[in-house]
């Protein structure tokens, strides 16, 4: 058995900036796990939009620089910590945050962030299961409670597209982050909304979706929706009420809740909920409409989830792998070399495609 | 034992109007109780503002003409339905709800909806009860899963003389029931607050209270709260932030949701919830703020609650009767021939001194 190289390839930005910033360097240094951690030897890492945002310096998470971009890694451990005995050298592991970066051949994870890649998984798939799969979990079933039975609507997966340009501009943002903010409603939107779609089927629930073109409502009923509506049908809501009848939606899945959320709150069934998945700016409701059905309007963010509730997510999405009705969608695969290229090429995809990945 | 006579004192409304259209007669038939139905002898019934509301025709609940006012009635029982087993004549009861009408010596209500009168409280205080404290417990137990050792914002208790009045008076309707509005909030939020206060007090929660009086304050402070705030403060916010130091408050009881709730939503704590009981129009948020704490806003509404929830009210309730902390609070008392006077004072009285009531 190798011993662990002491140096290895990696990206590295040393400012921040466009996708030139991003530098592939040979002689990075291997990091050493700690004692809680584990070393992964990195075999494909997925690309996010909100990995432009901060490389571009215009997010309100600023590493400091120098730093190696990237966290949905897919691996086999190359060593653990002292303290380590949940996983050993050879494991084959994803993990949806890594300390170093994960654009790079090695990476350090916390050894309670890092869970087990099912045999059923290629590594690219293993990267693309990430934040979404998690999020979408999380809003389901930690947040949200579904029950088998109930109705939900995954709402504005890819919404963004439908806004007006001058809504997803902020005003105080500068041009070109403005421009990748448009792009993140899409790509993440669509990550969350296909998770949340093969969960909630494979759950039992009714699932009904909204994109914003026929090639995003076919990805939608391919990937677990019964049904897919057009959010830019101007009566797209009366056909959605049309199909769960009067009694309304149990559980709206919502991406752009600065949008949507106002008329939501008339879809919803009584005890419904709106989960608060995206949201992009204000919007004016009437808390009345809470009242007279007890709804809920309820916030999702998986950086509060707990230890333990990381783990139930883990759980679940393994159990869906090995059942096979959880399917991570890859999309677009980049060698790292061409990882500027990548970067390039998120902001201005439709993002339909799947998760984007790095081969490394 | 006297037979139950075949007319009864009641107050009828022949037409929709003002204070004058009620019309105590002496030649009612008292009414029968069918086969789940319980007969009441009316001691005391509660006077509600909604009551006005209805009386005058402007509100979207019109019964059919004639009718007989009052819901929040306290007496014994006269006689039973066929199938009436958890009742016999001579009962200490009340009730929220009766089916003929509550100003009048005679009331028929649904068995499941009466519930024993503990000979604690007097009939002053059964009547006093009511949708008050059904409310209160809902929100903070049922669908706020309050938990001992969390703090509760009881939020706009009497907030509603806080309002411009011009926000108080909606434009569509007519001078005389806008007046009547702004009263609501004032009265029914102090109720429902008072009763939240005991209770959250009693549960082991950190009780906060917000009013726009000294006596309003001195009236929270007297029921249950820790500590009380006045929303006419214009730093009044900062202070409830230096009393609840960064986590933020757990749960707030909101009834003024059209003013408060955006920043109530600044307010929670990580998980904290906004219980809307009580709107009077729209009002701008941003969503995003409940995923920063993974917080929701949550409507109530009691006319919602299955039979089996509202038992559990009424047990709750009575265990704190029983246990010495619950005390309805009565305020002032009329005879049944001063109804008219009754109902031109409820509009008019501030509220703070507790629930008003008919002495029949």
């Amino acid at each position: 058995m190798a011993a662990t190289r002491s140096v290895m390839r990696a990206v590295r930005v040393f400012e921040f900036g466009g996708p030139d910033v991003l530098k592939l360097q040979s002689d990075v240094s291997v990091p050493v796990p700690k004692e809680h951690q584990v070393l992964i030897k990195v075999h494909v890492c997925g690309v996010n939009p909100v990995e432009t945002y901060i490389r571009s310096g215009t997010h309100a998470r600023k590493p400091a620089l120098p730093y190696t971009p990237g966290s949905d890694v897919a691996g086999v451990v190359e060593s653990v910590g002292e303290h380590v005995t949940a996983f050993k050298k050879g494991d084959r592991v994803f993990t949806l945050e890594t300390l170093s970066g994960g654009y790079a051949e090695y990476a350090v994870a916390a050894a309670n962030r890092v869970f087990p890649l099912p045999d059923k998984l290629d590594f690219r798939q293993g990267a693309a299961i990430g934040v979404p799969y998690f999020t979408a979990y999380r809003a389901l079933l930690q947040k949200g409670r579904a029950r088998a039975g109930e109705s939900v609507l995954v709402h504005g997966a890819s919404g963004g597209v439908s806004m007006p340009r001058r809504q997803l501009l902020g005003a105080l943002l500068p041009a070109p982050a403005s421009a990748l903010l448009g792009v993140s409603c899409v790509s993440r939107g669509l990550q969350v909304g296909l998770a949340a779609c093969q969960i909630a089927r494979a759950y039992g629930l009714k699932v009904l979706g909204t994109a914003g073109t026929e090639e995003g409502m076919n990805v939608i009923l391919r990937n677990g929706a019964h049904q897919a509506f057009n959010h830019r049908d101007p009566n797209y809501t009366e056909r959605i009420k049309a199909c769960t009848g009067p009694g309304g939606v149990d559980i709206i899945i919502e991406m752009l809740s600065n949008v949507n959320l106002d008329a939501d709150l008339q879809l919803l069934s009584c005890a419904g909920r709106v989960m608060v998945v995206g949201c992009r700016g204000r919007i004016e409701i009437n808390p009345r409409d809470t009242m007279s059905r007890e709804s809920s309007i309820i916030g999702v963010g998986l950086f509060l989830a707990t230890e333990e509730e990381r783990r139930e997510c883990a759980a679940a999405i393994l159990g869906g792998v090995e059942a096979g009705w959880l399917k991570p969608v890859v999309g677009l695969e980049y060698p790292l070399e061409k990882v500027a290229q990548a970067h390039e090429d998120i902001i201005h995809s439709s993002g339909a495609r799947g998760k984007m990945v790095l081969l490394v």
